[in-house]
């Protein structure tokens, strides 16, 4: 479900590093170059370049790729050549070393997302990436940088091992769907149960869960949070949690649909939404959007971007330029 | 820092396998070849002699060890046979999978125990293994099985990966020593802080943080903890968390003391900090052993058991037989 396209005939690393090298040289970038090697290589692949990369000429693509890029294309191809998970750590790091003293809860929010839509070895190898990258843990700088109960939620959804395999239990389902329900109408949102469920069950038994949840309360419990007074914060990071938990491509479609929608585009997100998805499930956030919007997600997106960027975006989506 | 000795010439998996059949073939069981074998292999050797004797026999090496040997000489060499994600995977499990309505005190201080001194990597493993071994995660059973503020503490510590290098902050250790400070004056061991800190700091930086404890309140934080009223069972998981992590040499001395000492042995119990650690730091046990009993624990052990057993261990000790 992967958008991207690798063509059958793959040069090697080595012949992909000069490509790119060559590219790079003389007066000007050839950005097409650099978008049909990179634009059209799995994450393996861009591994591999990487590492022949540092060997042949003795420095990090990555930066070349920053000095000699610029704007929203570069930090587009950066972040694509980046290991995801350290791509992730990054992300995240940036978002906790915000120097505001409140953070933005659209960022706050990415990092729910991060936590909640990909595996659980993707999870755990971005928290091995922090810290590596960073000298902390990313728990312990949620913990120390946010406010309780936003760092608690947070930190639990972080640290989560979820079971991977689809498996539910339909009594367990109903019993949790009860113990929210009682959580929400007290209006406690923090409750534990709130987030040790959440935080620890496996995503097809929640989604399980959220189904009880309707057929015995007749609302969605999604709803049902937003009806619910309290803290505003942890109220939307409850939503954004059980929105990615349930329907992912759903979750990611709108990412999309809110970025390039109203008057001018929202490149960070748009970036982030086709980077992360397009070698896992963009064919289906596809789907959603059109599901959702009544209209063609790629055609969207282009009408709404433009120059290299848009060349590396539409690459990524599966076009050829 | 480990006990056990690999002789300079160690026969290929192949032979070893040979050797092991060869000692569980014919009337009775050749213990003695059995222990010198796997007493004398370290952990990446035990794993490929499991490897090959499955590729030659077509049978799993524990099954054959479960069946010919029995008692605590058995469980010793099964648990040390164990990759040791694998065997702390299914301790845990056995733990939160006991019938009975209130799990045992003692049982639940093996997860802080387990949590707080292996490393961060190891502990990502366990959770791996576990989710492999139990279709369902860690997390959820210890959500799942015990009450809250237990389950919520033994979830943030089994949760964790730590930062692991040696690199502390005086600043964050006087500011989150005030913070747990405040948290026991208030009677409150279940506080946020309590968990946070303790679940997401590195073993150095809660190390300098109990330190700036003592300093800037002239009392130790576990004797704080002792007298703080409350959940005893909390109370508890606490100060052994706060013992493991500070010093789990002399942690690991206390357990085998505790094991020998008075009538009877507890075997389970010493099995398990003679195998944990036979390959970590069971050399530096030892020496706090001398330091806290003021006496050998290796010459403690070997009055205290018999038999094959005895063998086996006093064979993880470094000894020959």
């Amino acid at each position: 479900m992967a958008t991207i396209r690798v063509p059958n005939q793959v040069p090697s690393p080595a012949q992909d590093s000069e490509t790119l090298n060559q590219a790079f040289r003389g007066w000007g970038t050839d950005e097409k170059a650099i978008i049909r090697v990179l634009g059209q290589r799995d994450e393996s692949q861009r591994k591999r370049i990487r590492e022949s990369y540092r060997e042949i000429y003795g420095k990090d693509l990555i930066d070349d790729l920053s000095s000699e890029l610029s704007g929203d294309f570069m930090k587009a191809v950066v972040s694509w050549t980046y290991d995801p998970a350290e791509r992730d750590a990054r992300l995240v790091n940036k978002i906790l070393k915000d120097k505001k003293k409140k953070k933005s809860l659209e960022n706050l929010k990415v990092i729910v997302e991060i936590s909640c839509t990909t595996s659980p070895n993707h999870l755990i190898a971005v928290r091995k990436a922090y810290c590596s990258l960073f000298d902390s843990s990313l728990e312990e700088d949620i913990a120390s940088s946010l406010p309780f109960p936003l760092a608690k939620f947070l930190v639990t959804l972080a640290s989560s091992f979820r079971y991977e395999k689809d498996k539910t239990d339909a009594e367990v389902a109903t019993i949790e769907a009860a113990m929210l329900r009682e959580a929400i109408e007290k209006k406690q949102l923090d409750h534990d149960h709130v987030l040790y469920i959440l935080g620890t069950r496996s995503i097809y038994q929640l989604r399980e869960t959220f189904v009880a949840y309707k057929k015995n309360y007749g609302v969605t419990i999604d709803k049902d949070v937003d009806g619910c007074p309290g803290d505003a914060d942890l109220r939307s990071l409850l939503q954004m949690a059980i929105f990615c938990i349930d329907t992912p491509e759903k979750h990611f479609a709108k990412v999309v649909r809110d970025s390039i929608e109203g008057f001018g585009t929202d490149e960070d997100s748009l970036t982030r939404a086709i980077v992360t998805r397009a070698e896992i499930d963009l064919m289906k956030v596809r789907g959603e959007y059109f599901n959702m919007y009544n209209t063609s997600m790629d055609n969207a997106i282009t009408g709404d971007i433009s120059g290299d960027y848009k060349d590396f975006i539409i690459t990524l989506l599966g076009s050829k330029i």
